[in-house]
């Protein structure tokens, strides 16, 4: 079945980003999908098969925002942590708007990883790196104001 | 892509059933794929638009997996905390093994809720009998011991 309909009062890209409802589904979507996409990357760089889930770092999501220049999106004087949430807001609205499937943004993530994420100051690095192509990849699905 | 290659080493029940980093996984999964499903649940039993992200209860998965007469998942001795590890790692299994999609376990998740779900004593009686339904409807895909 298609979600569109959980999204159909959100017009805006204030709307879409400041929703506390929607951060909260876009939080398991940021951290499922990038836990996936790091297993897959681990694995592939390994000879033992890895498997893992984690809280993706706030300071990686926020960093995001601003290198994809989407700070629009969130609330006036919005901290590392609001600019989180807008984040996994706006990740969320692409899934449930059917422009993007989970796999996808699975794949996207995983193909944009390098480094050695095993190390955690590399991987916020490189995480942030992997969240800002995805934002800058989603931004056409997002209404222009 | 296809994740079958993150399973290979997993070839028995127990062996599935008690994997650290897959139970990881499927934590994800849960709480991901039940929240949109209860989202809309909620939107299509009100007259408003609900988005909820939550963690869903040791108990629920627990009782799910009692219900479902697959405990031999388990560990031997597992307590609540295991049984519901157990429930978050087969469901990560049959995902990862391409058996269903997370749109699929979503709309099933949905489709087998009934009450009211905000009462949070109804929750976990009728979520409990949803994962109960969905590790049935899953066993055909898992090894057979």
């Amino acid at each position: 079945m298609s979600y569109k309909f959980l999204i159909k009062d959100l017009n805006s890209q204030k709307e879409i980003g400041t929703d506390k409802g929607l951060a909260k589904i876009g939080d398991g979507i940021v951290n499922l999908t990038y836990s996936i996409a790091k297993s897959i990357f681990l694995t592939e760089n390994s000879s033992t098969i890895l498997r893992t889930g984690i809280k993706v770092n706030k300071t990686i999501l926020s960093n995001a925002l601003k290198n994809a220049n989407m700070k629009n999106f969130a609330k006036n004087r919005a901290d590392a942590h609001d600019l989180a949430n807008t984040v996994e807001a706006i990740i969320a609205f692409v899934f449930l708007n059917d422009k993007m499937t989970l796999n996808e943004i699975i794949d996207f993530l995983k193909d944009n990883l390098i480094g050695n994420i095993e190390n955690r100051t590399q991987e916020i690095k490189y995480a942030s790196i992997a969240f800002t192509n995805l934002l800058i990849h989603i931004k056409k699905f997002l209404p222009e104001e």
